[in-house]
C-alpha cells in the first residue's frame, strides 16, 4: 500500500481532550458518549466540546456502542445486488433513512445461496444491529431464515405469511389498476394485458387490477385479452401476433422487459406506438423505459420507498397491519407511448 | 414489531461458557478472542471451544475488535448504486473477496454528493476500519477526498495520478483492441466506431485500442469511420446515418445502450444485423445485451473483478504498480450480432 499516514481514525486520544479541557478522561468519556445519569456541568460540557472540535477528536464507534449497549447498525440482506438496479434502489432508499436517524446500514449480497445468508445473518447480530431488513429484487412469498428471529425483522419487497412479521411490498393491485386507467382515459375500451407466465403478486396483483379498472369503467372482461408470455423481451416480442389476433388498440405489459420486445415486434408489422396501438409498461425500469422509441409510459415499482419504509418501520415510526403487508403505491410515469 | 424474543446476539454470556468449561471469564475471553501471548494450554482451549459451540455463545464482534486494535471492517464508498447495475457488481466481487477473507464490507452510497461522501467516510473511519473502496460508477479521473488519506484506501473504477494512491481500472485499450479483432475476426474491414462525446478513459482508451488493432492487422486509419455520439440509445439511434454513408461493414459501438439505439435505426432502414451489418457493442450491460434482436455481441466491463481485486489490494495480496492503475482485462462476449 502506498498510503502510510497512519493511525486509523487520527491520533488524537481522549486523553487529549481532557488536557486540553482541563478535566478528567472519565468526564470527556461522559460527555463523548452522552451517557445518561452523569452530572456534568453545562460549561464542563462545552470546554470538552470545544476541546474536541479544536483537536479533531474523533470518538471511536466501536468504543460508543460497547459504553451504551446498542449499536447504530441496520442490517440489508439482500438476494440479487449485481443483477438488476432494484436491489441498488432498496439499498439507497434504506440507506437515506437510515442516516437521518444516525444508523449506518450493513449491507449483505447473498445471491440467493443459503449458506452466505446464513453467515451474513450471524455477521450482523455479532455486530449487535438494531434489527435486520430482509429484501428479495422482486416481490414473492419467502421461507423465514430461522436466525431472523434472534432480532427484530422487516421483510422488504417479500412477505411470510405465517411469521407475523411486518412486510412491506408494491401495490400490485393499485399498479395494475392506475396501468389499465391509463389507457381507459386516452379512449382504449379492448386493452390487451400480456401477463407473466411466473406465478407471482406480480401476476395475480397486477391483472386484479387490470380487471377492477375495467369493471369500473363498464367494460366486461375478456379471457382472450389476457396473453401469457416470459416475462423479458423475447416473451413481449412473441406475444405480438396474439396481440394483433386480438384487435386490442391499446396493451398493459407486465413489464417494460416485455414492452421492450412488443415493440420490436409490432415495428417488424410496421405498427406505429401509440398511433396505431398504444403501450404501457411497469416497473419504470433504468436504462430502458426513458430510451425506448418512443420512450416508454410505465407504472413505477417503488423500490426506494420500499427501502426506506422498512427503516421506518424498524425504528417504530411507521407501523405495518399485523393483518398482512404495508403496501406502498406505484405511481404512473407518463411518457410517448400511450 | 412483532418479533420479540428478544435478547440481540443471544442470551448466552461469557460468564455462561466459563462456568460450562470450569474455566475463569478471562481464560474463555482469551480463547473466544484468541488473544496473542496468552499461555492457554491445549486441552483448556479445547474445553472452552467445547463449551462455546455446546452453549451456542456467540462473541460480540465488537468487543473483539475494540480488544485487537482493529476491525474486520472494510469500507466502500460508491457514487450510484441506484441507477445502474455497475455498481452492485464491484458490491458484489469486494464483498465476496472481503469474506474469503473474514472481512465485513460497510457499504456507502453517495449520489456524488460531497456532503453524504464526507459523512460516509467519517462513519467508516470512526468504525475504524481496515482501510476504504473507494469507487465510481464509470472510470474517470477524481479528486481524493482529503478524510481518505486518514486510512489505507485504494481507488476502484477510478484514478487520481498525483495522489499516489493504488487504483484498480478496466484496460479500456485492451477492451477496444478486442472488438474490434472480434469484427476482423469475422472478415470485416471497414470497420466504423460509434464514440462517446464525452471525454473519459473510455473514450481515449478505446478509440486507442480500436486504432491498434486496425494497425496489427495492416488497415489504415480513416477518421472518417469514427462516429461521435451522446453514450445512449438515442445517440447509437441517431448516428444511423453517418454510419450508413460512410460505407462500413461492421460496427464497434462505445457502449450496449449506443447498440441498442443503432439496431432501432438500422432496422428502420430495413437492414439485418449481422448479416448486412455487424455490431459489437461494450459494457455487457445487463437487461439490454442479451436481451437485444439479435443477442449483442460485447466486450464486458470487469466490475466483479474490479471490486475483488481492489480488496486484494487493500488487504495487501496483490499489489497495485507505483506508476499508473493496475489494469483488469476487458473479456470478449459473443453473440449473434457479428
Amino acid at each position: 500500500m502506498s498510503t502510510s499516514s497512519g493511525a486509523h481514525g487520527g491520533s488524537v486520544t481522549m486523553r487529549d481532550v481532557a488536557k486540553a479541557a482541563g478535566v478528567s478522561v472519565a468526564t470527556v468519556s461522559h460527555v463523548v458518549n452522552d451517557k445518561a445519569g452523569a452530572r456534568i456541568g453545562e460549561d464542563t460540557r462545552l470546554r470538552v466540546q470545544e476541546a474536541v472540535a479544536a483537536l479533531g477528536y474523533r470518538p471511536n464507534a466501536l468504543a460508543k456502542t460497547l459504553s451504551q449497549g446498542t449499536s447504530r447498525f441496520i442490517g440489508l440482506v439482500t438476494d440479487q445486488v449485481a443483477t438488476t438496479p432494484f436491489a441498488g434502489q432498496i439499498i439507497h432508499g434504506a440507506q437515506d433513512e437510515a442516516w437521518k436517524h444516525g444508523y449506518v446500514l450493513l449491507v449483505a449480497n447473498t445471491d440467493g445461496n443459503e449458506a452466505v445468508e446464513g453467515d451474513a445473518i450471524a455477521m450482523m447480530l455479532e455486530h449487535q444491529v438494531h434489527g435486520i431488513l430482509y429484501s428479495t429484487w422482486y416481490h414473492r412469498e419467502i421461507a423465514v431464515p430461522e436466525a431472523l428471529h434472534q432480532t427484530d425483522t422487516v421483510l422488504v419487497d417479500c412477505f411470510a405469511s405465517e411469521s407475523g412479521l411486518p412486510s412491506v411490498v408494491p401495490d400490485e393491485v393499485q399498479g395494475g389498476r392506475t396501468a389499465t386507467q391509463e389507457l381507459l382515459a386516452a379512449g382504449h375500451r379492448r386493452i390487451a394485458f400480456i401477463n407473466t407466465t411466473t406465478p407471482s403478486p406480480a401476476q395475480s396483483g397486477r391483472l386484479a387490477g387490470y380487471r377492477s379498472a375495467l369493471e369500473e369503467a363498464g367494460i366486461a372482461f375478456d379471457e382472450a385479452l389476457v396473453v401469457p408470455a416470459s416475462p423479458e423481451q423475447e416473451g413481449g416480442y412473441d406475444a405480438t401476433a396474439a396481440i394483433l389476433a386480438s384487435g386490442a388498440t391499446a396493451v398493459f405489459c407486465h413489464n417494460d422487459r416485455v414492452a421492450m420486445g412488443l415493440y420490436d415486434g409490432l415495428r417488424d408489422q410496421g405498427l406505429r406506438i401509440p398511433d396505431d396501438i398504444a403501450v404501457i409498461g411497469f416497473d419504470n425500469q433504468e436504462v430502458i423505459a426513458a430510451h425506448l422509441r418512443p420512450p416508454l409510459s410505465t407504472v413505477a415499482l417503488p423500490h426506494y420507498e420500499l427501502g426506506a419504509t422498512g427503516v421506518r418501520v424498524l425504528l417504530g415510526m411507521e407501523s405495518a397491519p399485523t393483518s398482512g403487508p404495508l403496501l406502498i403505491a406505484c405511481p404512473s410515469i407518463r411518457r410517448e407511448s400511450v
